[in-house]
């Protein structure tokens, strides 16, 4: 295979695919997005060709990928969560089949369940919610979110890129008719050591969540009450909590 | 860490996470999923008791873990997909919590967006869908499907557990006016080797998708069309097709 689109997962390097990694230790030539963990990085073989995305705009980015896959190195491209997930992949995939060169899609952990899970927040809970609505705030060059549809899904939604326009979505939601006591957190660089979780009900989320850093994922719904329980970090003391109940 | 509920992936044992395989490898307890890969259940190391699910009721799965995780075993609940996508990976969590019995959740690649891929679709592209509704078409204990919301919402929708209920499902959708000539496929067993896809109409699909194998993904909306380019078996031919445009 000459070029591999690889999911890096969420942040937390250990998330990586085996493939993914096996794909990284064998690369002579690596583009990897800004988001993407430096371990996996140092993870390519000396002489390694490291090229990080920085300011490159997505069409320069096809042609990296179309240039040294022409000439048959081992190229991985490296993209935070699944490159299939709102990352653009698909583009890359289109560019390198235009061009006839060979390509496969290496699956990543999205942040679609692995940052609320982080979180301690369950996107699906028998009782609490069987549906899931992923949409993200940041739909350039689409049109804007259709929030009465959102409203209407009930289940758990996701918005990924939060924070770009949580004010405005949340917003978007209440106007709508969204309950604004649903419970709602924002998760933010979700996976990474320097996590950081707010709740709050969706009528006060957005001004709980001001200060907080990119990326961030909106969750909202009645999955998020079992943070309460789940969350990992004060794992230690709700289990005392729940074993003297 | 005494219990691990870790996410084995689509099935394709490539794609389970580096962290995942680790935990794997140092279990002393390994209690698996029917749909987890024997490749996966093959790197526990000697002596290590490995126990099928098979007919094990959720309350008996949730009892061996507490057991076992009271014991200071290091126990590994390897579930397909994510755990807590679809998974009950919470009630086992939850189970865990109130026995006191710590544990961690390393998340895995769900089905959500890797099974798609592995079709060629991708679940979001720039025009064509930046949107995804996921629900299970067995919900069992949960109330039925809101066709018409699931309708409304537009995007890419993806049933899980579709073949269960694959003209139900359908019909649902058609019944609440969704369009008959929205692309959709059925992904029976992907990312395994003997994956199986059919692509076809929604008013045609469930007639189509007759006689598959499960474990199978629906997926409704325009992202279907992109299989025919990006579908990975056909992409020799592809390529020169793209090429003589």
């Amino acid at each position: 295979m000459t070029v591999s689109l690889v999911g890096a997962g969420p942040g937390d390097p250990g998330l990586i695919t085996v493939r993914g990694l096996d794909r990284i230790r064998r690369a002579q030539v690596l583009v990897y997005d800004r988001l993407v963990a430096e371990e996996l990085i140092e993870e390519a073989p000396p002489g390694c060709l490291a090229i990080p995305r920085r300011s490159l705009t997505q069409a320069a980015i096809n042609d990296l990928l179309v240039t040294h896959g022409r000439r048959g190195r081992r190229v991985v491209r490296l993209k935070g969560g699944d490159p299939f997930v709102f990352g653009r992949g698909s583009e890359e995939a289109l560019a390198l089949l235009r061009a006839g060169v060979e390509f496969e899609v290496v699956a990543g952990v999205s942040s679609f369940a692995a940052v609320p899970a982080a979180a301690g927040i369950p996107v699906t809970h028998r009782g609490l919610s069987a549906q899931v609505t992923v949409v993200t705030a940041r739909a350039a060059g689409e049109a804007s979110l259709d929030y009465g549809a959102l409203v209407a899904a009930g289940g758990t939604l996701l918005v990924f890129m939060a924070l770009e326009a949580l004010g405005e979505v949340t917003g978007g939601l209440l106007a709508h008719g969204a309950d604004r006591s649903l419970p709602a957190a924002v998760v933010s660089r979700g996976t990474y050591e320097d996590q950081e979780v707010v709740r709050a009900p969706l009528g006060e989320i957005a001004g709980t969540a001001a200060g907080l850093h990119t990326p961030a994922l909106l969750v909202v719904g009645k999955v998020v009450d079992l943070a309460a329980l789940l969350a990992p970090p004060a794992l230690g003391s709700l289990v005392e909590a729940a074993q003297a109940r």
